[in-house]
Order: C-alpha cells, then structure tokens, then sequence
C-alpha cells in the first residue's frame, strides 16, 4: 500500500473512533508516557497516523480536516512525506501559523476567548496544578471560567501527554465551550496489526568506573534538590535521569541506552518502577544493596494514589504524564519543577570527564576511517554510493572501536540541497547518490560505556563553488568565535549564542537552530538544562564541566547546507579583580576540511585557533591509525598559512 | 548636627515607634505611591533616616541593629554616607549576602520556611493577587500556609509599597511565624521639620505637535493592550505613562516632567486622579474635551471600592502600591501585568523621531561648549574648578539651548577615581578640584519639550597613563561593536549585550552594569520594557523605533572610570531571505576625545566607524556654533588615520 494511501485509510479509521466517542477534534503526537524526546517506535502515534516522520509534530484530526504542526527544520521533510496524505502542513513559528488550539478552536467555530461583550473565561485561568483535581480523566476546560457548556469535545490520550501540555490545552480552550477529554486512545485501538511491541532489553549496571559517583551518593545530591524546592518526593520521568541516578542503562529507546521507567525518591526511600522481565535477577540485587526498591511498573499508579495528604511532589510537567499525575490525591501539593536531577546530571564529574575524552579519541579515528573512505569512494570514475552507504560505513567504523554501543542519533547525511535541510536522514532506500563535488553534512554520534558523542563535519568534494566555499567558512569563523571566546561565569546561553551567530548577522545570514546543546555520559544526545540559543527557556547559568556543543551553520534550501560541530567542556579559564571567566576546551577530534576554506577571510586568530586545533586532532587521533591512515590525517590537518 | 548624629538621632525616634505599634523590624525605602523610580523628595524616607542617598536601597531596622542594601553601583558612596550612623551597609547581589526579608527572619530567630521536618508552610504559596483579600491592612504572612501564629511583626508602608515587594514579603516570611504590618508610617510620624511638601506644581499639555499622537488615539491602543491582557479596565500608576497617555506634563519630580497621578481607563472612559489644585482650568477643559475626566485624588480609594464584581482590572504590580489594590472588592479579578502603555511609549512614532534629532542636535552644542570650557579651565597654570563647577556649567550651557527645560538626572561628574563610582554625583560642596591630567566621567542629559537625551563623555585631559589610555580604546571598542552591529528581527537585550561586552571578556575585564536602557520622549531618562543588559527581566523583542543607550564602560576602584554613551534608535536594516533584519542609527552628536584612543588598538573598521561619526557630529552640531567654537569642533572631529 503506497504511503498516501496508508494515511487516508487511518484517518478515516481516527474519524470513525471518534465519532464513536463523539469527540470533535483528536490531537495526536509521538509522545510516550515519560516525555522523552527520543519515543521507543511503540509510542510513534503521529508518525505511523500521518506518515511524516520527523521528531517534531502534531497532527490534530477533525471530522473534516487533518493539519501537521512542525517547526523550520522540518518544513522540507513534512511536505514531501505529506503529498498526497490530504493533511495539511502548517509552518509552526511562522507569523500566520495559527498555533493548533486556536486553529481547532477556529475550525469548531468555537467563540472566542476574549470575546469583546466580557462573557468569557479569561486565559491563564487554569494553573497546571489544577488539572490534578479533574482526576475522572475528563477535564472540562470551559468549566474552569465560564458558566458556558462544553459544545464541543476535544481529545488527546492523556497517558502520553504531559502536564505542562495538558495545562496549555486548558488554558487555549478556556472559556470557548471546548472539552478536553483524555481517556481515549483511538490511535492505539487501531494501531494493532504492526505496531511495534513495547520494548523489553534487559537493564544493565553502569559502575562507578563510568559513573564515578555511586547511586547512594547521587540520591543524597537528590534530596538536597527536593529539600531546595521545598518538595517531600519526586516523581522522576525523565528516562536519562532515572538511568544516570541509579547508575542503570537499557536498550528500550533507539540510540539511548536507557530503560522505560519511572523513579519515586523520597527523604527516605527511592524506588525504581519498571517492568520487572526487564530486571536481571543480578541488577535487581546490586539496586536493593544500593537502598533502591525495584517495583513493578504496574503498581506505579496505585502508589501515587497512595500518596499521605501531607506530601508534596516535585515533578516535571514537561515530561510526567498528566494521567499518571492525576492519580494523585487532590491534599498532595503538586510542585512542577525540572526533575531534580537535572543540572546535577549535566555538571559532569572527573571520572565523566576522563572517560568522555578517551571515547572522543576513538571517536575521531572512526570519523577519520570514514572520511578516508568517503574520498576514495567520490574519487571512482564512476561514483555508486548513496548517503545511505555513507551512513552505514560510519556506523561500521564506529562500532569497530572498543566499548561502542552503537550510534547516539541516526546519521544526518546530507549531500547537496538534503544539507540544507537540518534534521534530513537518509533511509534504507538509499537517498542521493554522492559525486564528487559540492557539499554534504555529515552529522553522527556515537554512544560508548564512557560516554556519548555527536560531531558534524561538512565534506567538501573536488569541485565547489565559491558561494560554497564562503559559506563554508563564514561557518568555521563562527565556530571558531564562539569555540576561542571567554565569558564571565553567570553568562547563559543566549548571553553568548550570538557569539557565533554575529558572524552570520554581519554577512545578512542567520540559521534557524540554536547554536549549541548539552550532552549525556553514555545517555542523550541532547540533554539540559543549559543550551545555547536565543530561546528563553535556556537562560541558565553556564557552569563549570557542563559539556556543550558548538554547531553554526549555513542552509540554503535546494543548494547545500554547511554546519561545523564540535563538543565542548565548560572550563574555568582564570578569576581575577573582575570576576570569574570561563571558556571552552574542545572535545571532538576530527580535521575540518581545509579544501572548504577561503584562507583570505580567516583573520591571523583564527588561522592559529584552525592549525592549533589540528595539531590537537592529529595527536589525539594519529595514535589510533594505521600508517597510510595516519598520513592522510597528517595532510588533512596540516598547518593554514 | 552632623549627619551621623542625625542619623542615630532618628532611628532612636524609628525604635520608639515600632516600640509603640509593637513592631520587630521596620523596612524603609525611598518609595512613592507609585512605583516611581525617581520619587519626589517628600518620599525619600530611607536616605533622611539613613543619609544615603543613592537612587537603590533598602533600610531594615530592628530593635538593636539596622542594616541597608544597596547594589554595586553605590558600594562606595553607601560606605562613605553610612560612616559613623551604626547602619551596617550589606552588598546586595555578591554570594555571602543575604537577601534581607531572610536576614530579618534571622534577626528575629524565626524559624527556617524550609525546615527538615516539613512543617512549614511552602514558599510561593502567596500569589501577587491573594493579597487583595487583606483589605483590613495587615496580612498575616504565616497565615498562608501554616498554622504557627505570628510571633514577630514587621512593619512597611502599605502606601509606598508595590504590590509585588508586598508579595515577595508574605512569601519570604510565610510558614515563619512572621505577620507584615504595612498601616504603620513611623517615618511620616517622625519626618515632620524640614519634610518637603507634595509637589503641587501646574501640569500642562504636551500637544501633538510633540507627542505624534492625540491623547484619544493612545487610549484606543491602550484599550486594545486590555483586550489582550482579558482586561476589562487598569489602574496606571506609572508616572510617565499617564504623562504619556494623555499628553500631559508636570514639575512633580526632579528632572522628570510629570505630575504624581493614577489613570483609571475602562472599554468607555477614562479618568485621571490628580490634586486638582494642579491641574489649571484650560488644561482641564483640553483634557475633557478629548474624554478625560479629571478628578480629585481624594476620591481614587472610593472609586476603586466601587469596581463592579465582574471587572478584570489590570496594573503593574511593580509599580501599583499594594494599599491601593486592597481596597479593590475580592471579586474584582486581579490581572498584574506590565502597564499597558509601556509597549506603545516605547515604540516612538515620527513627530517623536523627529522632535528627537533636533534636541540631539542642540544638546550636541550644549556638550561642545561645556568642552571648550572645560578644557579651557583645566588648562590654566592654577585650575580652580571642582566637578560641582562642571555640573553647574553643564546645566547653564543645557539652559541656554531652545526649548530646554533642565536636566534629565543630575549629572554625574566624577574626576579620577570618582569615575569608578558608577553614579557618583558631585554635590554643592564641590567634589574633587579638577586638575589637567588623569580623566573624567560626564555623564549627563537634558529635557526638551521635544525629547529626552542622555550622554556619556569621558573627558581624557593633557597627562594620562597608558592603562588610562587603553582603557578608554577598549570601552570605545565596545561601543563600537555593537553600535555598528547588526542584529535579526527576534532578538532582545540580552542576545547582543555581550556584542559590547565581548570586548572587555576578551581583555579579562567586565562592567557591572547592563550595556543599554530605553529612554523617553520628554519623559523619563530609564524607560522599558527593553533594556541591552544580561538580565532574564530585559528579554523584550527589539523592535524598530525603540530608542536606547549604548554605554559599555570601564572601573576601576580607586583609580578611574570610563565610560561611552550615545543613544540610538533601533531601525530596519534590510529584510532577505534569512529574515529581517535591525541595526542602530545613533542620535547623540559629540566628540569622543581622540587624545584617549590608542591608534594601534584600533582596526580599519573601527576606525571608519569612528570618523564617519565624528563627520555627523560636525555635521549636525557646527550650525549651531560660533566661529572659534566651530574651529575648535572640527579639530575634536577630525579624521584619525
């Protein structure tokens, strides 16, 4: 069945559901009950109903229309997987795109909020605490304000809804006679024949050796968080923080060695809920020696009903499931907060520090086998491998090296116009065909027992042109900006976002990502609380050992796209009368092409930074190699003059 | 009697009342009914019982000690002007300082809010609008959330209070057994000699000729901002807002010209509360012809008792004082927000840009002839001048320009040393003699019936030293980096502060001060909501038409200060396919002393920059000079090579 078929045949399953339910609209994403950013395939909701595969978007289902929410670096992806599905892409963050509850409230005619006659609930009337209270699973948004009926009935499964999601749901129907109803899960019903079964690898200890702190110690640091935001217990969802507290790994989400789960830490106790067939009888031991109850995933929801009247419970309303909070007993003080292991987790330790570096060493050499390889492959007459090829040599020579445990993200390869779309990968059926000229973004991870990695080169082949070339090193000289620069301590990362990115203002260019994300040990490839960006959200304080990466670029849709990406470690770089500064010690080994750069638009600190960092990389690398790989490293990273 | 003695005096005098009322600890601040941040005299109760006298503090009194807060700025001059009064200065914002409602919970023993065993009532359980409900005038902090009774009372004038420092207050000491009193005025009772009187000085109209816009076209936008706040009326309270809004100006205030007011505007009226005694007939009649209703003052706490049930009434609860929204009805929703005039003063329409220039342009010859004199007097064998001289000279050459009507603040001249003393002012006791050698810190401003200036000049005399030098290139530099930036539509304050900052991270140096502030138009010299600065707080979307300063600087303690301040305009640059893109046009004109610029530190960009400046201000400000002052200008402006 062709793809577009597929999504016209669910969608008219969907309406029958919920006509049967008599909802109106049906919102649909891919979350999973621990908000995470990576779902186990099982959760794919979105993806398996609408065919658009990219990691963010909503679908909302009416009885007659369908519409796609996702954001600039999908727009390209989305309109492709799309054709033909009748639903419609909507360019979310653009100034006309509606956000998809006003559009649902628009497309149900429903008045509007702020109405001019006064007779409306007001907006931000619910709190996200209050959606605990409506723990029948069906939250009349209009009661919340107004004195209006629900007229119409909107759903979304609640159990793999966040809070924080349910709460603006509230708000953006509040007032405008729309029922939030979250019970139903039509996508599920009828999602059977192929879905993907829940994910049940076993979980696995990650010693102190790796870890270098023992659960028990980071339980403690725990508590300390709980008692600062005045909490009792926690809640934790996120799945990156459950596996780094109690020092577990698994195998239940692709690319992210973790385990579905959810943890309950108390002053006194801590237990980690799972599904017990997923707990070695070994684990299971070495948990409770550590003071870690290991429960049943089944009876999470009868102990957060149990919960005394007297707690109060911190929890992540990104990422806790609104069901699984509305268990809780209206007396139990609800305290929305980030989990409590956040910025715990993202300062890394010494022994983090120590082992991310030899994995990034073994890191470079696979990204040097693969270029070597790549450039012998373009040089053929006659050139026959695809992306996809590409993806999968890099993925061989990453697993070759010791302790790889497989690849961090699937491999962003993009050649030609697929760089300039920023999230493109290439799947099984190949993707472009790579001749030698041009560009291609190379974008890939790698996850190890001592840590996780994620690089991007841009491969620049025989011919280029010079809008390539000047992109390409507009792009190096806002690395390296941003990479050599020095900040005082209490500097986050909108502060120094545009470190980077006034390189690309000055020449009248911008690109629409941030500039730089944090990173787990052996865990997610994107991991806060810190990030460097424009957004708001990320204004938290950069501290010392907090790892970051450092990923301008240049996209220019249908010709190519150019990004430079290296992992960071926050480091403390002097304290004098002013204050305390701070910079960068780069982590990632791999030459930047120097065919890509046009020496004349590097200025004598950049040329020193590029050949410095070279004869980093070819140190740290060079050990690792064969000799004739070692002599193409020695010219890749040979000094600019 | 010397002031140390008044000071001891007087909180002997401020025990006994708090004796009397049974008051722990009395919180005294400079503030006005209305938030403002440049009260009239008659309200600054900290600096007569404290004697300081910076714009920033907070006074605490218990029985036995008393202890101020201040921040960074005003280290000095706190420790200089609390010598000998037995208040303990407390540097507000360094890590070791407490915050001081947790300092008072200290003094007082009262038990931690956060404690082991739980028993406490939760921080943040007091919302800005619970308080509404406390119309008897005393809230009970520990009643929100714990059973404790009061066991201390701590006392603060209601009616100089906003609303969100009471809010702060009850959340700092809920759960601590600690009620706050706001219905005490021990200062009032005991500032009666030599108390100055309520400003009574006539308003009049500020007409379209000046303002752009008619007083009844700003209250149709205003009405829009309630739509969106789901408002159905505010109480303003700013001072330059209502001055703004219904383009009205009065005397009340030093250097700022407005009247002490509130604004109550509703979907179909608008009423301005006001001394009536200050309103003259014709002026009335002007405002009521345009649908202002002007009323008594006295009758503003009736007519806010008087709000209907069913209004949503919006005010800025930073600047609304809270004994005011407590006569407010409970059923009156609360909606505290920014004012809804702030947005729309920020944003100057074309009669303001225009009106602006040529200010600039006259204040610009003001500044040149302040100069010549200045260099002048610095130049004679015995130099005789103090900064006091230099500030009165200032304000003469201010007064002699068209349509002058003073200050914008009180100028900060500080010689040498004092320059490192960010808002130092000299007094009429003289300051320090000024001596032809060294350098020293201008910073000034006029009021003009067309606008508002502000501008930093570091005057560089004959003898200085090579870090004076480098000091005053690298602050140049600075403001040269983000003067001639450009920046992307969607960006705020905080994203392009560190273009000017960079510069001094860069060299190990930092200035603790934002980097840039919105001005008005004949209003105040510190307008929002954006700011260029590293504060969460300033994260407000630049937007075209909005005014700014841009003034990176240089402190050092002890030795000297530099600072460099123009005011800019935020305009379109040009929009692509990147996106859209804003830049500055600067509107202040004058030198930037060449004998304090290091060539060599100086590149060729820098230096273009630089020259095509200094050909606007001679451009701009040389026709409106005499001869000998002309030639002197061109020689100031000359091109550096």
């Amino acid at each position: 069945m062709a793809a577009e078929c597929a999504a016209l045949e669910r969608l008219r399953g969907i309406r029958g559901k919920m006509e049967a339910y008599g909802l109106d609209a049906f919102i649909v994403t891919n979350g999973d009950p621990n908000g995470g950013e990576y779902p186990a395939e099982h959760w794919k909701a979105r993806s398996w109903l609408s065919g658009f595969t990219g990691s963010n978007g909503t679908l909302v289902v009416t009885r007659s229309e369908a519409a796609l929410w996702t954001d600039g670096r999908y727009y390209l992806q989305a309109e492709s997987q799309l054709s033909g599905s009748t639903i419609t892409l909507m360019r979310g963050g653009e100034p006309d795109t509606p956000e998809f509850p006003e559009w649902i409230a628009e497309r149900l005619n429903a008045k509007d909020g702020v109405s001019a006659n006064g007779d409306t609930a007001a907006k931000g009337a619910a709190s996200e605490t209050d959606g605990g209270a409506a723990a029948g699973g069906v939250a009349t948004a209009a009661a919340t304000g107004s004195s209006a009926p629900a007229e119409w009935k909107v759903g979304v499964n609640g159990r793999v809804t966040p809070c924080a999601t349910y709460s603006d749901l509230t708000k953006a129907f509040a007032g405008r006679g729309i029922a939030l109803v979250i019970e139903h899960d039509p996508v599920g019903e009828l999602w059977t024949e192929g879905r993907p079964e829940l994910p049940r690898d076993p979980i696995f200890r990650h010693g102190p050796r790796y870890a270098g702190a023992a659960a028990a110690e980071k339980l403690e640091d725990v508590r300390g968080e709980l008692r600062r935001r005045d909490a009792t217990c926690a809640l934790i969802s996120g799945l990156d923080d459950i596996a780094w507290l109690f020092n577990i790994r698994g195998g239940d989400v692709p690319n992210l060695p973790v385990a579905y789960a959810f943890a309950l830490v108390t002053g006194s106790s801590a237990e980690l809920y799972i599904d017990l067939a997923k707990v070695p009888d070994e684990v299971a031991e070495s948990l409770r020696a550590e003071g870690v109850a290991v429960v049943s995933r089944d009876e999470l929801a009868g102990r957060v009903a149990a919960l005394g009247g007297g707690e109060r419970l911190a929890y992540d309303p990104h990422k806790l499931n609104f069901w699984l909070l509305s268990r809780a007993p209206a007396e139990v003080r609800r305290i929305p907060s980030d989990e409590p292991t956040l910025r715990l987790k993202a300062v890394k330790n010494d022994a983090e520090i120590r082992n991310h570096r030899e994995c990034q060493a073994r890191d470079g050499a696979a990204m040097v086998r693969f270029l070597i390889w790549l450039e012998r492959e373009a040089a053929k007459p006659q050139p026959t491998v695809n992306e996809w090829d590409a993806a999968l040599a890099l993925r061989r020579f990453r697993s070759e090296q010791p302790e790889n445990r497989g690849e961090s993200f699937p491999s962003i390869v993009g050649y030609g116009p697929h760089g300039a779309m920023m999230h493109y990968a290439p799947d099984s059926t190949g993707g472009a065909r790579i001749e030698n000229r041009g560009l291609m973004v190379v974008d890939s991870g790698g996850q190890y027992l001592g840590g996780t990695t994620d690089i991007t080169r841009t491969i620049v082949f025989r011919e280029t042109t010079a809008e390539e070339r000047r992109d390409f090193t507009l792009t190096l000289k806002a690395h390296i900006s941003l990479a050599s620069s020095r900040f005082l301590y209490g500097a986050a990362g909108p502060h120094i976002d545009a470190f980077a990115r006034k390189v690309m203002w000055d020449h009248g260019m911008d690109y629409k990502s941030g500039t730089g994300h944090g990173i787990g040990s052996f865990l997610s490839v994107h991991e806060g609380p810190h990030s460097i960006s424009l957004r708001a959200g990320s204004l938290v304080r950069l501290e010392e050992n907090m790892f970051v990466s450092i990923e301008p670029g240049v996209y220019r849709d249908g010709k190519h796209g150019v990004r430079i990406e290296n992992l960071a470690r926050i480091r403390e770089d002097f304290t004098n009368e002013f204050g305390r500064f701070l910079c960068f010690e780069i982590l990632s080994f791999c030459p930047i092409s120097l065919a890509g750069v046009e020496p004349d638009m590097l200025d004598g600190a950049e040329k020193v930074w590029l050949n410095d960092y070279h004869r980093a990389v070819y140190d740290t690398v060079a050990p690792l190699l064969g000799p004739d790989e070692r002599e193409w490293l020695k010219n890749a990273t040979r000094p600019l003059l």
